[in-house]
């Protein structure tokens, strides 16, 4: 994350309250580092005061309190411009979320953030909630894969893109956070292929 | 957890060192309280002094501190008798393994415990590498499940069974500890009808 300001016209900072988004960056940025260097129990006002600059009172009054601080983190980190991989094939388009998710969480300067989130909603009902809601946003992103799928002959007509998107990523997040296996290029792959044939089933048909 | 010391004769006293088993039953029953109560962050040899009877110096000498503590409780966790379901067919166990999975974990009270191992595991790697073994010695057990689904036809001969059981809690975990989605036994038959999928494919099969 560049410490600098952006540029005038960048996205996102020409909207109405431009100081207003830089100060929330600059406050999500301070939160971030707060929980990757304490994780969510020693996260303090203070520590995101000092790194963002911006006064106690402020934190206090915009956001309520480190529970605020981190919910508005997650939201903000929700508000990219990602979108799902499209390889031209349903098989190449899972191989690659699955690679994606890998490559995430095996680096450790681009584990750390989201890693600290998750690890938030144990102690923070306002940061599951949050946890929730970005990835309810994640999976509703990936809709388009599937109906290309579907359109292509790939996938039942039926196929829930939420219920695929949740099949790709679950074996991945539970060697990561539950089991505490290593992950790999494989892991991915075994992943994406048992999704696909359950796919391919109608295992992974919308409810009703 | 009853707080009697079990009869002579109950299962696990009669070894040598039966005193050393209920001391460490003792501690083993103050760490889950102390990381219920209190979290990993908030666990303190004080606490487990306190809610176990045992001196300060021995926890000490014995368990080294905190992160010892924690993980020889996960160890003993692993030391009970279970066994997976058996109930005449794939499908049958499969959807029992998953709904187990789904009342331990909606259930508060047969909840806590292992959620708050899990999330212990974010901030000691002593921890993380006790779950780790912890998951994999349940997998190993099994085996059996898989062993009969392959006599009676159900799965393919390579079938891994670790693959397999990965496969059906996956989407069960995914959901109460990373997308915080509400589980329920609907869940639990998904998970299940989708891995049994899979299997039929033959997308579990062991690697070689």
């Amino acid at each position: 994350m560049p410490s600098e300001a952006p540029p005038p016209g960048a996205p996102g900072t020409l909207r109405p309250g431009g100081r207003t988004a830089r100060t929330r960056a600059a406050v999500r940025d301070a939160v971030l580092a707060g929980l990757v260097e304490h994780g969510y129990p020693g996260l303090t006002i203070e520590y995101v005061a000092e790194h963002s600059g911006v006064h106690k009172t402020t934190l206090y009054r915009r956001w309520g309190g480190v529970e605020g601080l981190v919910a508005d983190a997650l939201d903000f980190a929700g508000e990219d411009s990602w979108t799902p991989p499209d390889t031209g094939s349903l098989e190449g388009d899972l191989r690659a979320l699955a690679l994606e998710i890998v490559e995430t969480f095996t680096d450790p300067a681009s584990a750390a953030a989201p890693t600290a989130f998750i690890a938030a909603a144990f102690q923070s009902d306002r940061a599951a909630d949050a946890l929730r809601g970005f990835y309810a946003e994640r999976f509703a992103r990936c809709a388009p894969l599937i109906e290309r799928a579907v359109e292509r002959g790939e996938a039942p007509p039926a196929t829930d893109a939420g219920a695929v998107v949740r099949a790709v990523s679950a074996p991945l997040f539970l060697r990561l956070f539950i089991t505490r296996e290593p992950l790999d290029a494989a892991a991915a792959d075994q992943a994406a292929g048992a999704a696909l044939a359950a796919i391919r089933a109608g295992a992974h048909a919308s409810p009703g």
